[in-house]
């Protein structure tokens, strides 16, 4: 039996998502919290969007399989739901940086990493009066930036590119990625970019954000995003700082398309 | 020469504004933030509105009085207007909970406590999803909360009245106040409350708030916020969580009337 889990996080205090020895990571507290509440020996989590330490997100989803028999004996004598019943009891066990948002039976087919469609983040920016009520998750920046330039730089990236400037490079791994949206908008003196890809390569948001912000406060033109992504300009990006990004949606097909989605990306993954 | 100083802060770590030996207080922190950057022996700061432990400003006033030879000399080699300059000494000194928003010389006649006409606070409530992002300023509520009840029961309450019944008592202190605005909405998901008054006495506002969330929640009747402030329920209120509250703006009066505003709260304060 497959649960789809939806999570947000404040990424301040984990090292990721990804388990390591020895370090806070959101899955593995995730994992424990599972174990405890199923009461089962081991639980395996697998998230839409593996996000760097310090990477907040409110939309991240997971899904686990397990067994219905452990899932009804976990209910106790709730009169709830067998879902509702757990995603309160996880909650109950849940350190406040870590929610559970609910809890679901996905459709048949259903895989929270390999039938994501998209992944949408969030990267937020504080060029005019610091507010620190959230500077756990807002950016702070010295100078104003220019979102016009900003956007109209970023019209220069949408779309089907090897996005390798942008990315770490990794062995045997693939930089050719959709780039679906990215945008700026201020909204309440704060500046969002929203960014949304079918996947990202290791660090591709935070250099596609540091990328930006050299060009909205004037020390790049906007012409040097399209530069550095046709190769032209090899010189380096800066990554910007991790906490001002969060990943806010995972976008799936209609239900009847989860398992061909999957088998796809699947076999992209692993060519 | 009077300097008003806005600064804005996330009241967590802070027991409330004024200095108690021994705390880690609002005040203390910036009266030494000040008398670093201004190399003097001491600085009085006085502020509009004398938050309580754990609560938080975005919009907080506070003036000081120094010799403009110190504001000079303090400046040192910066090319920036002196009190430019003295705002980003300041933000380098401060901790990052505790922020300089700006720094500016005031009209004549200016007192941040007592030419204030209205002080407004807001108060966030997630009754939905939760959101670790912003746990910090915004209280978690495990129940649904009916706003349009909330805010029938605070047209109720809006207006020139004896607020007794939502004060501490204090010896001496008066509890009229005019509410000038008393308002619920839903913001992206989050409820804020706005909480408008000439001014508050001591934890009027999280009283306020907790009549009005238990109303929202279905235990008690729109009638009740009514039947509380005429006295014909003496049920104490439940006072809520400092954490949901932030001082977001404090109102002055147009320039040439702020020494007469002074003198006339100064005069009702002393009575």
């Amino acid at each position: 039996m497959r649960i789809r889990i939806d999570v947000a996080y404040d990424g301040t205090d984990f090292k990721g998502w990804a388990r390591q020895p020895g370090l806070r990571t959101v899955q593995e507290t995730l994992e424990l919290a599972l174990v405890t509440a199923l009461r089962v020996p081991a639980v395996r989590a697998t998230c839409a969007g593996r996000t760097d330490a310090g990477v907040h997100a409110r939309g991240q989803v997971v899904h686990i399989d397990l067994d219905p028999d452990d899932l009804e004996g976990s209910a106790g004598r709730s009169a709830d739901p067998p879902l509702e019943a757990l995603a309160r009891r996880l909650n109950g066990i849940l350190p406040p940086d870590l929610r559970v948002r609910r809890v679901v039976e996905p459709p048949e087919g259903f895989d929270a990493r390999f039938s994501a469609v998209w992944r949408r983040y969030a990267y937020r920016i504080a060029d005019e009066s610091p507010d620190p009520l959230t500077r756990n998750h807002v950016l702070g920046w010295g100078r104003p930036l220019d979102i016009d330039a900003m956007n109209a730089a970023s019209r220069d990236l949408i779309g089907f590119h090897d996005f390798a400037s942008f990315c770490k490079k990794r062995e045997g791994a693939t930089t050719i990625r959709t780039l679906l949206d990215l945008s700026w908008e201020r909204v309440d003196g704060v500046i969002v970019g929203t960014v949304r890809a079918d996947a990202f390569c290791h660090s591709m948001v935070r250099s596609l954000v540091g990328c930006l912000i050299a060009i909205g406060d004037g020390r790049q033109a906007v012409s040097w995003a399209g530069e550095v992504l046709s190769g032209q300009d090899r010189r380096a990006v800066t990554v910007v700082h991790p906490h001002g990004l969060t990943l806010e949606e995972v976008g799936y097909p209609a239900d009847e398309l989860l398992a061909a989605q999957a088998a796809g990306a699947r076999k992209v993954r692993t060519l």
